[in-house]
This record gives C-alpha cells, sequence and structure tokens, in this order.
C-alpha cells in the first residue's frame, strides 16, 4: 500500500517535478524553479545540470535581474527526442512521430484492409520501420493505442476482435525488435490522456473523453492519471446493452451502445432513410449503388436535411442516457467527445447534454460541460506519445 | 500536481506507515518493521517511541530469538482511543464509540420522526454529548455519513433533503461545540470506506459498494482511497432516471433507480401484490391496516412466497441493468451490497449477477464477485469511524 521512496524513485521524481516545472512555464530561472518546487538549490543545479547535458532542457538567455546578477532563464527543448505514436484504427494503421510538446513531425497510415492475426503485427512492423526511418531526432519509445483489452502493465494485448488478437505480447516483440521502451492501452483510455495533456481542455485533474467512431468506449483520467480498472477495461461502454430486442452487434451480443451511436450505426440509419425517402437530401450525396459514408452523412447533415438532424440528435439522446450513468458514477464535470462522430459537435453534444441534465440530479448534472476533442483524427497517436512521456520523463 | 514533501508531511507519512505495518502485523519488532518499511532502523525506534508516549503503541513481550538478544514485540493497542461514528440515517440518528479496530463499544439509536432543519441539528448535539459522555478512553474525532451531498474538504452539508439543511457548516459547528476533529461524507460513500477497512472482503484494492435501503447510493473506493469525484458526489446513483414514465419519486422527477430497487419501492410493490392477491403469504404477516414493512416482506420472502421471491428478482434484475453501465465504467470487480435490502441475499444479488454478466462484454463481467455486506446496520458508523481514522492516523 505505502511504500518509502527508495533513492532511485526519489531521483525520478525530484527530476520528473523539475523538469515538469520548466515543461509549464515558457521560461523559468533555476532560483524560481527551488523556489515553486521547495527543492534545495543544489539538487536544482544538479538536476539541470543533467537535463542539459540530456538536451532535454536549454539555456535561452537572461531574465530580468533583481538586483545582482540577471538569472539564465531555461526552457525545454520541444524537439530534443522524438516519440513514435501509433493508433491500431480498424482499417488501417497510423503513426507519427511526435515531439515533446505533442506536436506532429511526420505521419504515415498503412490500409490493412481485413488483415489480421500475423499479418497485421507484419504491417505493425513496417509502420514502426517506416517511422523509424523518417526520424530525425532521438527516439525516446513507442506508445501504441489500440482497440480491444489491453494489459498495459505486461504489454500484452488481451483481446482486439477486429485484429483476431489474443494475449499477443506486442510490447516484448517491439522490444526486442526495436530496443525502445514500448507503452499499450486501449485507444479510447489513451484519448483520454491525449486531451489531459494535448487537448484545449481546462486541465481540470478529472477528465472523461468518450470516443464515437466505428466503436465506442470511453477513457478516465483521474487526478491528471489515466485510470483502468482492475483488469485494464475501465470505460468499456461499447458493449453495455441499452435495448433489450435490439439489433445485433459485432460482438455477437444485442442492443450495445454500439449499434445505437457508433458511425456504423448511423451510417446504417442514414442508409434505411435514403431506401426509405426517395426526397432525402442524402440522395445528392450517395452515389447509387454505394453505401451510405460518414462524410455522406455529414454533408446532408450540414445541408439542413431534417431526417438526418433527427437521426443524430437521437443518436445524442442515446448518448445522454449512458452519460447519465456514467457521469453519476464518477462526478466528472469535463466531458469531451472524440472520434469521427465528433464532427457533429452540437447536433449530437446538445441532445446528450440536455437528457443527461433531465436524467441526474440536479447537483450532479449542474457543472457538467461536453465539448467535441479539437485533437481530430491524431488523439489516439498523440495519447499513445503521452503513454511514452508519462512513463520515460514523468510528464504529467 | 506534483509537489515535495514538507518535513511535516514526511513525519506524518513515515509515522503513519510505521502504524500501518504495526496495525496489519499480530505483532512485530522494530527491526521487522525497518525491513517492512525500507526506514532507517533510527527512524523507526524515535517513531515507535512517540507511538508507545501517545499510547497508540504497547510493547507486548518476546519474540524469537535470532541469535542474540530476542526482540521485543510491538501491537496496535486496540481500545487506546474511541472514535465517535454517526450516521444520520432518516427516522433516526444512529452513533456509536467505536475503537481504532472498528469494534464498537457503546451503541445510541435516537429516533428523530420527521425532524429537520434546526431540530435535526439539536439531535446530533443530543447524540454527540451522550456519546461523549458514556466514552470510556480519550475520543480521537467524530466522523459523520449522511445521505445527500456533502463538501468534505469545506465540511459542509450541501443538501440533505431529508433533513432539510442546505450548506450547513456542521464540521465548523461540532469542532467549535466540542473543540474535536471532525470529518464528513456522503453515507454511501463511507459504506465503501467501511467495507474497506473492516469488511469481509478480499482487501482489493479497489472496491464497490451499492446500499440499497430507504434510499440507494454507492461508494467507490479507488487504490484503498475513497474517491468523491469533482464535487463530492461520485456513486450518487439512485437518482439517474431508468424508466421513462416511471413513478414520481421523492427527489420530484420520475422514474430513478429508487423508485425501483429501494426498500419503499420493495414495501409499496409488495402492498399492490397484498391488495391484490386475497392468498398471498404477506398477509400472514401483514396486520390488517397496516402498510407493509421491509421486515414482512423479508417473511413472505423467507416462507418461499413465489409473488415475493418475483419481486425481489426483479429489483434484483434492475440492479443488474444499472451495475453494467457502473461496472462498464469502472472495472472493479469486487461488489458489495449493503443497506436493509442486502437481507434478501442471493434473491436480490443472483439475478443482478445474471443481467450484468447478460449485459456486458465478457472480459469486464467474468470476475466480478458479488456479495453482501456482513456489516449490518452499522456499516455507516464505521465508515464515518474511517474517516477519522484515515485522516488522524492515516491507517488505510
Amino acid at each position: 500500500m505505502m511504500k518509502k521512496a527508495t533513492r532511485e524513485q526519489s531521483k525520478f521524481h525530484n527530476k520528473s517535478l523539475i523538469l515538469n516545472t520548466i515543461y509549464n512555464a515558457k521560461h523559468i530561472s533555476r532560483a524560481d524553479i527551488a523556489r515553486t518546487t521547495h527543492l534545495t538549490r543544489s539538487t536544482v543545479s544538479d538536476t539541470v545540470s543533467e537535463l542539459i547535458e540530456e538536451g532535454l532542457v536549454a539555456e535561452i538567455g537572461y531574465g530580468q535581474s533583481a538586483g545582482g546578477k540577471p538569472p539564465v532563464l531555461l526552457q525545454v527543448v520541444d524537439d530534443a527526442r522524438q516519440i513514435i505514436g501509433i493508433d491500431l484504427a480498424s482499417g488501417e494503421f497510423r503513426g507519427a512521430l511526435v515531439n515533446l510538446r505533442g506536436e506532429i513531425n511526420e505521419r504515415i497510415n498503412i490500409p490493412i484492409d481485413e488483415k489480421s492475426g500475423d499479418m497485421a503485427l507484419e504491417f505493425v512492423y513496417v509502420l514502426v520501420e517506416k517511422l523509424l526511418a523518417a526520424a530525425t531526432q532521438p527516439i525516446m519509445g513507442i506508445g501504441i493505442g489500440a482497440p480491444g483489452l489491453m494489459d498495459s502493465d505486461e504489454g500484452v494485448v488481451l483481446t482486439a476482435v477486429n485484429l483476431d488478437w489474443q494475449d499477443l505480447p506486442l510490447v516484448d516483440l517491439l522490444q526486442e525488435r526495436y530496443d525502445l521502451p514500448v507503452y499499450i492501452a486501449n485507444d479510447s483510455q489513451v484519448s483520454a490522456l491525449a486531451e489531459s495533456k494535448f487537448g484545449a481542455g481546462d486541465k481540470s485533474p478529472n477528465l472523461l473523453v468518450v470516443k464515437i467512431s466505428r466503436g465506442v468506449g470511453s477513457g478516465i483520467v483521474i487526478d491528471h492519471q489515466l485510470y483502468q480498472g482492475d483488469k485494464y477495461g475501465a470505460g468499456e461502454i461499447g458493449h453495455i446493452k441499452v435495448e433489450e430486442d435490439g439489433e445485433l452487434c459485432r460482438c455477437g451480443n444485442y442492443g450495445c451502445l454500439e449499434t445505437k451511436i457508433s458511425s456504423r450505426a448511423i451510417r446504417k440509419q442514414a442508409g434505411q432513410l435514403l431506401a426509405a425517402d426517395p426526397d432525402s437530401i442524402l440522395h445528392e450525396y450517395v452515389s447509387p449503388g454505394t453505401s451510405v459514408s460518414l462524410e455522406n452523412v455529414y454533408a446532408a447533415y450540414q445541408a439542413g436535411d431534417p431526417a438526418v438532424t433527427e437521426l443524430i440528435a437521437a443518436a445524442g439522446q442515446d448518448l445522454g442516457r449512458s452519460l447519465a450513468f456514467i457521469i453519476s458514477v464518477l462526478n466528472i464535470n469535463q466531458v469531451i467527445v472524440a472520434g469521427s462522430m465528433s464532427v457533429f459537435e452540437d447536433g449530437l453534444l446538445n441532445p446528450a447534454l440536455e437528457v443527461l441534465r433531465k436524467s441526474v440530479l440536479p447537483n450532479i448534472a449542474y457543472d457538467v460541460q461536453m465539448g467535441a476533442s479539437v485533437l481530430g483524427e491524431e488523439i489516439v497517436i498523440l495519447g499513445a506519445a503521452g503513454l511514452v512521456l508519462q512513463h520515460e520523463l514523468g510528464l504529467l
């Protein structure tokens, strides 16, 4: 439960503390670091020397003198390292080189079509190797976000249905192959980490991110840390049965939340609209003989198609009914919706918030703020990079 | 976010660490404490001297010699202090003197009928004073569990509908009046703390306690600590709308979980059974002209009344549908049901677990274990005492 910090832990803690302080300031002097952290001048000085030697921190000039010698100002060197962030999304694997500030230097997507098993694993190697080849700075590590259940401590993919992976020791495989630190977590979970570290949020310590794309999941940040639950499954809301005799879900069950609000579900519902109504605006966007894409739905939504607007609102209401439980349990006020469905913004979020407000105690719902993520398609990549920053540098 | 520990924090931390070590061992030597905690011999020795002086720890004899002088064994003095634990339950205020081990020395209940506002506050004073008068050891502090929303940091009752309290600074009032440390939290939340500290559970770091009595609420322990959310409302599940056009709830809304599974709801449903079926076994237990009590329902349940059994099973299924969300969000495997409804044990829990297993991914539901609390009516009192132990001694 409680343990005394060993000398090494304590050193890592102090170094992280100092690095975080420099990272969060625009620029700062050694004296101000000591004042902020309550560490001794000599600990600060020694650690800063180490950080400068590692290239993570640089002296950038002089600050205002308070009478005596003007203080030297320090800054984190944002481009000192690159991190490989990977999103094992269904349909395509996405990767990027990310700097210490969450800026993307290089972006590579590999379509994997319906590949799974060992074939899919080969695509991971290809993606990593392309990114390694493109690197312009030392690589700090590899972070991976993947749909499914990931054992983040052992580095094992417990199940990833789309990829047909079971108990795959992906972290060991990559570590041995590339001799780099590797971290993995569920894609919705790392999305929450991405919002917490690089998002537009108010940096509240607690944060809920609901990711709605082909699948539906959520990630929970408590006290600036990713909360994963007893067995890494926290936030796994996509396959909760929300309708007794609902539609068949790809998980084999019926009436899962995914069958109601995922992009697949919306495309299917829009297809039914299209078939039922010869006057639907959707016909203007969908090429005959092709299935409705989410882009088609969005175009019709933007053109003001009332049936499509209602369809999105209905998904929002379903989301709100689920949020009633999630928010009542967690009492987290900052909620961010990410994933491809987040393009509908208020069309989805307002109905959700309205249902939420009607469905729980005013005291619980009152302060909830919902917003769409601004991190776009790169949210999982950034969260995966965040895993590496957190573990390797202790950056919160 | 991260802060360097001050000398005082660090001293409290070390003292708590040592006290926890002694508390969790049957008996232990100073040398073994140093080995377990990685603290220096002299820190252990100084701190133990302090704890002995305070009467919290005693030398109880000699252990096995490992060659040299046999080591002196230490033990926590369970009765060194008493804690006042208070449960501001609806209908009656309950209090007790509790020792350091969660054993109840003295128990006092005060019926408060329908009293509220200042009158109810007077009853709190009466209860505290009766317990102070009964104390046989120095009082360490007062812990309070109350239904409603409690600001545990400021010590303010934000809302307690039954008592008609709003923004009542109860902790300040009691601290000034009795010059003792006082702590407060929601009753379901402290119930989770009680289970975590004194319950029969396997001491897993994460724990969910669902308390079903006249009201319905839950408490969440994460990593041995009470999780209260952004605004102390975490676990407030009783007033989630679970039925679109459901019954009127005392909160003013319709179809809340409370209207389906609380003891009030069950009594009401049993009353309807009674009225509808002249052959119901319930007639044997309910005196004509009186309303059905939960004891009546339990008696009929034990006698095997099929309609009553079904009614309890239906409540269990409703509970299971809510648990599907809660467990998917938290991924906590240890679930304990407390409160007066927990007497139905498997009759309530098995249908809940069955629905839960059918309603979420097998990976999430597979390891969930549900049990009825063994702490009975005293669970809130014990949890309230636990608040004091945690804050005053750092006992986890």
